[in-house]
């Protein structure tokens, strides 16, 4: 008898592709499914549904010792409209499955509430159903629906060598707010400071409006959002486009207190942007030709948006995204959270503190 | 300093309530949320959609020692897509969320999507995106989502005095199943009955072409699925119609396998029937001048139907469930499954087992 496969030794990504290899497909009720940030499916003419799941879990992707109720449930549906804003569509429905622990406390899980409450509300979106059920650990599963108009959604297959790629705002500072949180009392900071670090952390804002201007601008030829940092992000992308992705390092924003406070700790503010992850700014191509148009039409929409790098053909082993530094370039084979890391493999090639973070409480979104 | 409240102490069922009472509506894009087996929302002209999601839970809705893999995830999206069925709409699109411990096996869970699997193509849904996420317990979430004709959605709301109440099929064998589980080897079953009832337990199956047909006629004025049981089910319609419902002992249909089963255990079946739950058939109200031609189509296509009972007004105290035998009524205050059971609150006036069983190891989905 062999001993049982386990899934820390084939990773998340693997067992994804096992679990989905074989199932049943139907492009057309579903011409997008499984593999993108969201799938794009067909109720109507005119538009097409987007929907997308993600669970939040106690110990693994929050502590409750550092987060409050209200930004808990904030954030769980900010994680997933954050997909659904990476295809370009507007979110609108939003269904709740609570695990509590016996000994929940209720006014804890009315402030969760309000938290989602506040975020459907800012983006017009609504709670229509739920379910409630009894575990040792408490689990928010959020699925947001929404639509776009037809074969406007934004997806991760399109880069074209030549396009431009972009950021729609600063990144690094959920990473750092992260750090503070880990690392608090060791480190001088001022009470604004903190605050604002903390926030991109614990109340990530999903890119609705950015979305939608790049799906209506019809120049965006990818995108996806950044839940598990940009090389992580882009890697999806080069692997959906068979692409490969060249991004500036000097090029990649990083917010003026983020960078104070990565100086301070002796950390990498770009390293937090490219391995940390749950920014949720978005990241993709644009056909070059447009670029100008878009950056005009973001500007007046007072949308932040940046370029960092460029899209190029695939090099010998395939599809590769590439750090380039005063014209050297360095490889990133890294992945972003992986939640059953393959043995003897830290997914981070230069990020080790991370690799050691996630191995010993591993508590990220 | 008050002491906080726990869930325990205003169950699930008040738990929701204060969860949702103050949630953002929107009746253009949702006409109903939260509050029946699934929402209707508006994304098609022609079309609503339906939406649900649920999870199921290791050692709370199952125990791995007592369900194969496949038969947990077959079940897990049964639980789903028979809310879909309880609108009279097709399901058409699942996501699934697993929380995984980091020991799991990839084998098993293969098998738990081979599960997943059988059941979407039996009824013609796909896969559409999911996630994967490290815990301490097995969760599964399943979200289904469907279509129903505009305005043809069945709402628990519309059972109205004088109506006939139906139900798809016998009741209680799911509930014979897990007590065969709880008591193997103390009662002596043939293999092919142990079979039977076990399936009834394990594999229940969603009534979609009866939801389907039930929303055609246009004579359906209420309905609901048997997840907790036909007295919580009928108590839930009893509620959104303000009406009362009057059950006949007699006419509850039960199986004779289960018949012969609780015989030989001493259980009575029609208890199993009104507070075991699981059994996933179809329970409503019919007009009662359309009730013939409904129950001549449902024998055209084959399938079980049963009147069991009447709508009635309310009574002085309010909707209500009663059971009729020779002449005598009783009412049934009875609950279903409730995660957070109030305490000192049994919820089930003539079952203690099941009571106990819910406290003790309350494993069920």
């Amino acid at each position: 008898v062999t001993s049982a496969l386990r899934v820390t030794e084939i990773g998340e990504f693997g067992l994804i592709h096992r679990l989905t290899a074989s199932l049943f497909h139907n492009a057309a009720t579903a011409p997008i499914g499984v593999g993108d940030d969201a799938a794009v499916l067909e109720y109507n003419e005119g538009e097409q549904m987007v929907a997308t799941t993600d669970a939040l879990v106690e110990g693994v992707h929050f502590l409750c010792a550092t987060t409050s109720f209200f930004d808990l449930g904030y954030k769980s549906v900010a994680v997933s409209m954050s997909d659904v804003a990476a295809m370009g569509a507007v979110p609108r429905h939003v269904l709740i499955t609570l695990c509590i622990p016996n000994d929940a406390i209720v006014e804890d899980l009315e402030q969760l509430y309000r938290g989602i409450d506040a975020i459907c509300r800012k983006y017009d979106a609504v709670v229509v159903g739920g379910d409630v059920a009894r575990a040792d650990q408490l689990v928010i599963n959020v699925t947001v629906l929404g639509a776009v108009k037809r074969g406007r959604a934004l997806l991760r297959s399109g880069a074209r060598s030549g396009d431009l790629v972009f950021v729609t705002g600063a990144l690094g500072g959920s990473a750092a707010g992260l750090h503070l949180l880990e690392h608090d009392g060791s480190v001088v900071v001022m009470p604004d400071e903190r605050q604002r670090l903390l926030t991109m952390h614990l109340l990530p804002q999903p890119q609705v409006q950015a979305g939608q201007l790049l799906a209506a601008s019809q120049l965006c030829t990818s995108c996806n959002d950044v839940s598990d940092g940009l090389a992580s992000e882009l890697t999806e992308i080069c692997e959906a486009s068979k692409c490969s992705i060249v991004v500036d390092r000097e090029r990649i924003p990083i917010d003026s207190h983020v960078r104070n406070y990565a100086a301070r700790c002796k950390c990498d503010p770009v390293e937090w942007a490219l391995f940390g992850g749950e920014d949720y700014q978005l990241v993709g191509s644009v056909d070059r030709m447009g670029a100008g148009r878009l950056d005009a039409q973001m500007q007046a929409s007072g949308i932040p948006f940046h370029w960092i790098g460029h899209v190029d053909a695939p090099t010998a082993d395939g599809p590769a995204v590439w750090l380039s530094e005063r014209g050297a370039r360095r490889k990133l084979t890294a992945h972003g959270y992986n939640h059953f890391r393959v043995q003897g493999d830290s997914g981070l090639q230069s990020n080790e503190n991370r690799s050691d973070q996630a191995s010993r409480d591993g508590w990220r979104c």
